[in-house]
């Protein structure tokens, strides 16, 4: 475990990186992507600080997809959507790997082939971009409150603020281009 | 001024918000826009946080604003549709403006007109999501910074970036959705 709660205000090596576990991965063939990472500032530092996150991450991982169900029952037409197209159970499934998945410091080209994936597949059932992006700000909110309750150093703090704020745009873009995209194609 | 720099951290009555100064508003004749905002967890309290950061934003926008430019010059093709359909001092006047109305605690039907408007300039200029997600993400660590800056109190910090994603995430779902209607109208 790299993250403890109480963490004194002095020992702030949480995310001073050297020994880093995995391997980091920033990477894209897609020139007009790099841009788009580099005018988020999404920088290898971010991955680094995402991976550090990752078992915090996964040891909350329950609570956070708990509250993205409650949050989706807000809206019937959801729910809806759910019954008809798969079960609580294997979209709380799909969800507990891919939220992990962002938090393992790796942008490559099967990264930028899932999100092309998840557009399909929420085009394909019907799912509104605007209720996609509610549920982003729900796991961020989730995710802010976590790394408030755990992360005592501001600036480590803040760190992951950052950095899981520039993780969570990058993917609400591809998602909602390449949904923009397909939507236009079938038109 | 209601932020001090190095606010001793006992001092916490920033955002205990009896005596606020405006009006706070959040209203929604459509059902489905407060359930957006339900989900997002949008509420009064939050307009409070922004009002309340109101003269931290104004304080420090044309810092903001320079930053919001220097980073598109990272596209040329926005600072091509710059260039075509206004200029840069012309923006950054409506820039200044619209980033400091977002901090008024007020959200109303003209809020919401508002945001469809900026859809239908955007998507006539043809500024792709993307580009304009892009620049919300820079918009946000422009602010996170800031109040990284001068709010020392944690739970004051950490109220200011909660309420701060909730509008840029609003704003964004409407002018999307909003985008998104008229594109696919004049196909
Ligand atoms: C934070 C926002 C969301 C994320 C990160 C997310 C992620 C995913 C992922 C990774 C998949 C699997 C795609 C694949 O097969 O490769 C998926 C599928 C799916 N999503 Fe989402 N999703 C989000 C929001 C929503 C919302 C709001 C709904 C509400 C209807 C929804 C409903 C579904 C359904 C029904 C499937 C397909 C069935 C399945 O895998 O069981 N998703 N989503
Ligand atoms: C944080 C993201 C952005 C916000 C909040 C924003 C806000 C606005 C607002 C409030 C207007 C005035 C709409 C009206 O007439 O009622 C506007 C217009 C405009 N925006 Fe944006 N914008 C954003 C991103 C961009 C980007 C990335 C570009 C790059 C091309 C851009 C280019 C323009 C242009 C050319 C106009 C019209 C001309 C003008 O008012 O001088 N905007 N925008």
């Amino acid at each position: 475990m790299l993250l403890k709660k109480r963490k004194s205000k002095e020992d702030t090596a949480l995310f001073r990186l050297e020994e880093n576990e995995g391997e980091i991965v920033l990477w894209s063939e897609n020139r007009e992507v790099s841009r788009q990472l580099s005018m988020i500032d999404l920088q290898e530092e971010d991955l680094l600080v995402l991976q550090k996150l990752r078992p915090l991450v996964k040891e909350n991982i329950e609570k956070i997809v708990a509250q993205f169900y409650k949050n989706l029952e807000k809206e019937s037409s959801l729910t809806k959507i759910i019954n008809d197209n798969s079960s609580i159970d294997r979209l709380s499934q799909t969800l507990t790997i891919h939220i992990e998945e962002m938090f393992t410091g790796v942008i490559d080209q099967a990264f930028f082939d899932k999100r092309s994936k998840i557009a399909q597949v929420h085009l394909h059932i019907g799912l509104q971009p605007k209720w996609y992006m509610c549920a982003f700000q729900d796991l961020l909110l989730s995710l802010i409150s976590l790394f408030d309750e755990t992360i005592e150093n501001r600036e480590d703090y803040n760190k992951a603020i950052k950095a899981t704020t520039k993780i969570l745009n990058i993917e609400q873009q591809l998602v909602l281009d390449a949904y923009q995209k397909q939507h236009d194609e079938i038109r």
